[in-house]
């Protein structure tokens, strides 16, 4: 079985809203419903797990109530790390092969991407999507320029990752980290990246949700576009 | 005096257009006079130089006819350090206090953020946008995580960026960089960070052109939203 594992337990504020960023509508539909809905549509996934705040079961219960692959809607805990470990926890009863973590507030998730990750984690174990980074980066001290990165290195981690199941809740009970790939790095595990998609953003301040407003009222356009 | 040179002069085609990027219509405007326009209207500006690619210069002659700021337009070099030089080379003979350098593929620019930085270029000589870098962001190499940067002190370097004249001609003659702070930063001297604009992103792939377009045609209430 490959499961699909929704983080959708941040409290996340900085983008100015009064609820969670992950439950803001976008053209009327809730942010976290786009990409379940692009794991609903994917062939490659047979069953999601959605992680949520304290005190939001009930409301995604409802949200979710027709999307068929939703299995399991878990209470996250303090920190990403802790929520992922909470679902792998759980599922480990479970005859679970794969495990694809996305986060909630990127909502533009193609489907061929899903279906790629997964199947790349059949063959690797472990895989994340990134992009290349296209600004200069600079290290910034008090308030000044302090040195440069190496951009050409430097790639920005998204989501979908995928890894398999038995080697993630190892790794994950051993190592921690505020990305799901830093626990198999620090194990000293390969972890492949695979080119993710420049739409595949996480809303992440005001100015996020207002582009990804744009994008969900345009979205078969856009989807016309990029295929 | 003020100036605003604007960096036409690349040809990056990773965007997949047949003409430079620069040049592509959003909403029936090309790109680079989006940016124009924001200098055009901005009182700290008084005279604007646009730098283009080989053969371009009629046409940007042509786009800017009524645009009363623009006073130059020159073919720039081989790289935006080359092209950088060929502006400050030419300007040396006016009276210059303050350049303000911008990406011409930045079409979003605030007003209010080009005064800022004009006037904040008076008081500290060099001056950045940046905005800070949300996702995780890694080492990869031969395909693979090899390791994490410290996003916290990492900051995507945007423009426009500001500095006196007389200081960028000096450090840009003496040291060179792909990005404009760094012939300052290489010359031991201060730039300061101010905050940028997550919207004054620059087009570098298909999909921030698609992106563009959408926000160029809903400019006039993103304008309201933002202010």
């Amino acid at each position: 079985m490959i499961v699909g594992i929704i983080m959708a337990a941040g409290l996340g504020t900085r983008v100015g809203t009064s609820i969670p960023k992950q439950f803001v509508k976008l053209c009327n539909k809730e942010v976290f419903l786009y990409s379940l809905e692009s794991f609903e549509m994917c062939d490659a996934i047979d069953a999601c797990l959605i992680l949520v705040p304290q005190g939001w079961k009930e409301h995604v219960e409802q949200a979710t109530s027709e999307y068929s692959k939703v299995q399991w809607i878990l209470e996250g805990g303090r920190t990403r790390h802790d929520s992922s470990l909470i679902a792998l926890e759980f599922l480990k009863d479970f005859k679970v092969q794969i495990v694809v973590f996305h986060d909630a507030s990127r909502p533009f998730l193609q489907v061929s991407l899903l279906s790629r990750i997964a199947n790349e984690a059949k063959v690797s174990g472990a895989v994340t999507t990134a992009v290349p980074s296209h600004d200069t980066l600079a290290f910034v001290e008090k308030g000044k320029i302090a040195g440069y990165a190496e951009r050409e290195k430097l790639w920005r981690i998204q989501t979908p990752q995928a890894f398999k199941f038995e080697r993630a809740f190892r790794y994950f009970k051993e190592f921690s980290g505020t990305d799901g790939t830093q626990p198999f790095v620090e194990a000293g595990q390969s972890v492949v990246k695979i080119d993710g998609d420049p739409l595949c953003f996480k809303i992440t301040d005001f100015s996020d949700l207002m582009i990804a407003n744009l994008i969900c009222s345009h979205w078969d356009a856009v989807l016309g576009f990029i295929s």
